[in-house]
């Protein structure tokens, strides 16, 4: 079992350690310290080594940090944690509303006078530091980089991972690293860079095509690279991970021991091509320390990595067929024990159980969210030992989850109905499907980012005056990171979505206290054919649909939908049934029959 | 009558112009010179002295700019003008593509080696020249502000406009412009500016309650103004236009003659705000050389003016009425004429001649746009004696206009068939139809710009592969310029809307050398209503509809409609029956009537 429903923190091991912290701050002449929850690497999920927000405070969110003064300590949470963190922390913990609050005002609010602030310039980006900076400016608070002193207090601190990498196969992959490199290059060239600092792990691992093991949910491996104009890479990685690799890599890859990379950066030539929003500091002040010159620009990767080719395409299509038939197994069980007193945790065992019975799980994409009732109006609800619910007649459950597979990641949600579903519950299951489908069903001129698409999913919860608070879709990897950047279906994001990017589209409505709602399919963007009477001249962009799993129809109202969403729905449960059939189990067949019949 | 319909240029009168300009630029030892169609103030329209880019080469559209070498002369232009400048200018100038080709690029490509390139800095925003020098860096061609070498040789050029300014009553202002000043002085005071220099004079107007008449279309005088900490102001703008509004401005204004701006300029304290995409690059350097410090930052009237108040909303509510009854007697006339072998000057004569019935007329908001078959395709159509069209069965007439009323400012199209449309014309004309109902339907949650709604305008046409090449609306002043910031609905505005925000939701489409479709209204950003079932704690946003006249039904496939779509227009045509009937003239009453029926 991937997932694991024990709570590893308590509240009470958060004041001790928060005054053997302050004793370390006094004792380095510092005012306070900042705890964030990311690692060197700013990724979503971090190593038992990098938890020192949970091992300090006991939250255990995915996101936000502890500002430790002497007198006071803030916990820094976004809305989806507001309540997880007060259940979590001690009193001598307060949590503030992020980022309503940012880090720089409360500072200025709290600490009066003059201030010496440090930081692990290991743990936070260029960007996040130069923010902070422009708030702090004249105020007398100075920010000090330092030697992580959590790092000093934590006794049985665990060490990095240093998991085996494995290859990607060319037939997943679709290019070899080779020409990955001298693409990349020659852009390098052609921008007068002389190399770039790859910081991100799954950017190295789309490179150089390599899988980890370091961290659950994301195979990624840590570590940093240098890729220079002539296509040749420095790895810095501990070797152990790399043992197996040597025919993979080849020659033109170099691997050094992580704590040679900033020597090598002081050697470097420039100008050095640096992404401001996930460098750590500490990087970029040795650099500039050593008078090697910078080029802030984007991760060279992100947008390679986010075009998928046709056999990311391809395998990702198979994973989402995998997985659909894996969901389809477990609807089926789940239709008849819906009412038969199962608990949340049952539900995520099942479904676990039921991706693992493909025999190609190889972890799942991230822990599942089995919101029942209230839970699923908790839009990021993990459920442990101690929020597990019984489901009951009435019930919602919000069900979001999703697999890796060496062939691709997928992501899903369904969101389904114990017993009899209220009215009110179907009309708002009706509007948010009429929003999925509005995005599934999309055309539209090439050029345009989420930004400008997003809203054509919100309008059906928008005329009834609700909405839902979270993006409408991020963009996935294929057996890489389940959030994946740049594209996204967000107010946020000016990247032109282009063809062979993979996003989600999930729409949803959450009634705090009573009920959530939520469904998601993977969608990949990709060229439209032409239609008659359309303008010859324009290229335009659609949506192909990944996931294959019937959407509830116990929950749709068939009079909110006009007759091209009628239409579209059919057509994607007869394509379900189609492509479905000869993958579930035999006894989910009539399940699968019953469940893709037209409205 | 407003609107005339001659040729004020002739390609003939380029080439000499042109020889006695390079002649100058020689003795002044420049290698060329820009030639823009903007003056000190940027709008859209300019007076006769400042129509240098007509005089010299014979374009008389309403943005572009000439680029004069001593072998080559580039007249850029963007897609509208396309095909008018080539009738309109010389073989000795050569059309260019613009942005497609931007000036810098052209310049790299056509100056080897070294130059001085003179250009007016009054004519030039900061904005614009440094975006020009960037290109230029490292190229060996240099910018240089000169006298306006043109000025010189144009030996009847006119003199500046002074035609007499007046009061704009409280009644229709609805916020006396001590408070105005007040106001915006607070605001001046609350981020550490000492003034501001204000160079729109749309946004002088606004805060003084004054209109000009300078211009034709746009009510404003031109003239700048610093607006300082305390309230006070002074205008540098010939006195003789203000003459009879000494008791309306008041002793906390000072008029001074505009050639004492810059030395004011030099003696100021700073910090002095300034908006780097209006303010012409002499009144910066002025400042800079004087070591005035200057904070950048946008125009300090424009979000105020942008929030209609309530007399301004009551106003222009009152002129929208007045002007879709005058649309109306139009109508009817239109319906029995069309077929009678009229002109597309016939056509805007009666236009004209029914808002001049109003008896309340003070001007067009813009040259009336009346393009016929092919001619409706062109986006700015403007209609002169050798363009002129009869009109024939089977066209479709696009008819864009407005009038300046004293309490506000219309503009309206209405897509009209000539005898009976064909099928495709009816069908694009119903999805223009259905996104601008779904703009005007639209309720959203406050805090989104027009970047992210214009797209529900436009998916009924993406789904049928068509779109089209111009925003879905702007935003609009209440008689001043009917083309005003910041609002916008177009991907490229980032400013949230806000109540008492007027803008166009105009969609169309446009099939070249066939047909155009366009329908617009005005309508006004207000507060949503609660609604049963919705959020209780989202503020939401909806749209009023301004714009009272019918959408011509013979045009509408009623099969391609939902339900809330006829339910919508039906709504809309019986308001439009009930709040005109009694101001249409007694003859259009049937045909109101008639054309406001349910479909």
């Amino acid at each position: 079992m991937f997932q694991d429903f024990t709570a590893t923190t308590t509240p009470d091991q958060g004041p001790p350690r928060l005054a053997r912290l302050r004793e370390v701050l006094t004792a380095e002449g510092l005012d306070g310290f900042i705890v964030p929850r990311a690692d060197a690497y700013q990724g979503e999920y971090v190593a038992p080594r990098d938890e020192r927000l949970a091992w300090l405070t006991g939250f255990t969110g995915s996101a936000g940090f502890a500002m430790v003064l002497a007198d006071k300590a803030g916990v820094f949470v976004d809305g989806r944690y507001s309540e997880q963190v007060k259940a979590q922390v001690a009193a001598c913990f307060t949590p503030v509303d992020w980022p309503d609050v940012t880090l720089g005002e409360w500072l200025l609010r709290e600490v009066a006078g003059s201030a010496r602030i440090g930081f692990d310039p290991w743990l936070h980006t260029v960007a996040q530091i130069e923010t902070l900076e422009t708030t702090l400016r004249e105020s007398g608070i100075a920010l000090v980089g330092v030697a992580n002193p959590i790092d000093r207090i934590w006794e049985d601190q665990p060490d990095p991972p240093t998991a085996p990498a494995t290859a990607q196969p060319l037939e997943f992959a679709g290019e070899p690293h080779t020409d990955k490199r001298a693409r990349l290059a020659s852009q390098l060239a052609k921008a007068g860079q002389a190399c770039t600092l790859l910081t991100q792990p799954d950017s190295i691992a789309w490179l150089l095509n390599i899988r980890g093991q370091d961290i659950p949910r994301n195979p990624i491996a840590h570590g940093f690279a240098l890729l220079h104009r002539d296509g040749t890479v420095d790895l810095f990685m501990d070797p152990v991970k790399l043992e197996t690799l040597e025919p993979h890599l080849g020659s033109a890859l170099r691997v050094h021991a992580p704590d040679t990379l900033r020597p090598t950066l002081r050697s470097l030539d420039g100008p050095v091509r640096l992404d401001k929003a996930t460098t750590p500091v500490i990087l970029a002040e040795t650099l500039a320390e050593a008078g090697v010159a910078i080029s802030w620009d984007s991760d060279l990767c992100a947008l390679p990595k986010a075009r998928k080719n046709a056999a990311e395409i391809a395998g990702t299509t198979e994973a989402h067929l995998r997985d659909g038939a894996a969901m389809c197994d477990f609807l089926a069980w789940f239709e008849t024990a819906a009412e038969t007193g199962i608990t949340e945790i049952d539900v995520v065992r099942k479904l676990e159980e039921s991706r693992r019975a493909t025999n190609a799980l190889l972890d799942i994409s991230f822990d599942t969210i089995a919101g029942s009732g209230p839970h699923g109006a908790v839009i990021h609800y993990r459920v442990t030992n101690e929020t597990n619910r019984p489901l009951t007649a009435g019930d919602l459950l919000v069900l979001d989850s999703g697999g890796q597979y060496r062939d691709g990641t997928t992501d899903i949600t369904r969101t389904l109905p114990v017993g009899t579903p209220g009215e009110e519950e179907r009309a708002a299951f009706t509007r948010v499907l009429k929003g999925m489908i509005a995005i599934s069903r999309l055309r539209w001129p090439r050029g345009l980012a989420g930004q400008h698409l997003e809203a054509i999913g919100r309008v059906p919860l928008w005329q009834a005056g609700q909405d839902f608070d979270h993006g409408l879709g991020h963009g996935v990897g294929v057996y890489l990171c389940v959030h994946e950047g740049p594209q996204r279906f967000s107010r946020l994001s000016d990247v032109p979505l282009e063809p062979g990017m993979i996003l989600s589209n999930e729409p949803g409505y959450y009634r705090p206290g009573a009920f959530g709602i939520r469904i998601e399919n993977l969608v990949l963007v990709e060229e439209a054919p032409a239609i008659a009477d359309g303008d010859a001249h324009r290229k335009m962009l659609q949506l192909r649909t990944l996931t294959h799993c019937p959407i509830d129809r116990r929950l749709i109202d068939r009079s909110l939908l006009a007759e091209e969403e009628i239409k579209w729905l059919d057509s994607y449960h007869e394509t379900c049934r189609r492509v479905l059939r000869g993958r579930v189990a035999s006894t989910t067949e009539m399940w699968l029959d019953h469940a893709t019949a037209p409205l």
